[in-house]
């Protein structure tokens, strides 16, 4: 399969799951080691609820809003570095084209070689600029209605995967008897997202989810640590 | 000034910087709101500063080690897509020399003036998986020393960021005061971040302040206002 084709399938087909798996795994294991860690110095389990759900609608417009303006920060940066190579392309061609043929030369091509493919961009503006975007700057065109999907679903992920740890707690009243049950459930869940982000990042999916696990319980121990050794 | 200097520029210098706002802007946020969410419901600031510390360890731990192990994956990635590439100049020269024509074509090129380009890149395989690395795959090589630095960076920026709002539930006894006095600090050390946020990444540095103190404001709102109602 020529590669081309597989990588446009890894960015379109997967993104939607990229940003639930994203904002999933995110919203499990600070949650949960915010649990976990005041477990240690409350038997209020209401409080813990209660710290929790502060927790995830903080985290949630943080990483959901916080991520869109980073978008649209990156969107506008893109934009006004394209305007800059417009201007460059119209009032200094010649270094625009000495770029290009250094670009090439980088690669083992002469200055004669590289000389035609200068020449021939110099003949269509547009794409010339869009030669330079790509392959002298590096940047690709973000796609704005993109990033708000995205960082809608990447929020409601990040709640959805907060409520998994906060479960137990709303449950049952004793604090003791919710963290081990919240431990079990999250571990379990931080092991199967990790799994899933292993097979969609082309990691082996029993080490993403290894690293995922490992990750969510230190975050969550050293927390529970801490609290006790302050509570 | 040539683009591409000021490129090299801007992601030398100014990383360790970068990763500081980073970092920092993440760190005054979630903290903050969690406290002002506990303010809500409690009146025990020595709570607050249980809850607010725990989140501390969690989040720096997730976005460091996350952060650190998600650079790695991406390294990985880069290198299997490499020897994939490896490979295909290897077995499928011709079908990798198309490839090349097609990416020119894309650019206005026709075929005959693409031709000598993939020709001479065939002449140094080495320099042609460089050439589709980057110009076929847009893959970058990473830094893996850079990754572990910048998740140092990022982790301890966190906790610093994260102690700026928790320090006057320290200092006071009475949340109610503790609270006002934590809004007036983050608020300012927000704006701070995002006016020197916005200066680096180039948009306009006062919006960019403006657009930090809303997204912590909005957060820490949210979670007081959802505490409340639960408290």
């Amino acid at each position: 399969m020529p590669s081309l084709i597989h990588v446009e399938q890894h960015f379109t087909a997967t993104e939607l799951v990229r940003d639930i798996v994203i904002g999933m795994s995110d919203g499990l294991t600070v949650p949960f080691a915010l649990a976990a860690g005041l477990s240690g110095a409350t038997t209020a389990s209401g409080l813990v609820v209660t710290a929790g759900l502060a927790e995830i609608v903080a985290g949630s417009i943080a990483m959901g809003l916080g991520g869109y303006l980073a978008a649209r920060t990156d969107a506008e940066h893109y934009t006004s570095e394209r305007q800059r190579e417009v201007d460059e392309v119209q009032q200094v061609p010649d270094r625009e084209e000495e770029e290009i043929v250094e670009i090439f030369r980088g690669y083992g091509l002469t200055t004669e070689q590289a000389a035609p493919i200068a020449a021939a961009l110099r003949a269509n503006p547009k794409q010339w600029v869009d030669f330079m975007m790509r392959f002298e700057l590096g940047l690709e065109e973000p796609e704005p209605a993109r990033a708000r999907s995205s960082a809608l679903t990447i929020a409601l992920s990040y709640i959805g995967g907060g409520l998994i740890p906060l479960f137990p707690y709303m449950i049952f009243s004793q604090v003791s008897t919710a963290l081990v049950l919240s431990a079990c459930v999250t571990l379990a869940a931080l092991f199967v997202f990790g799994y899933v982000k292993g097979y969609f990042t082309g990691i082996p999916p029993l080490r993403g989810a290894l690293q995922t696990v490992v990750v969510g319980g230190l975050a969550a121990a050293a927390a529970f640590a801490l609290a006790r050794l302050l509570g």
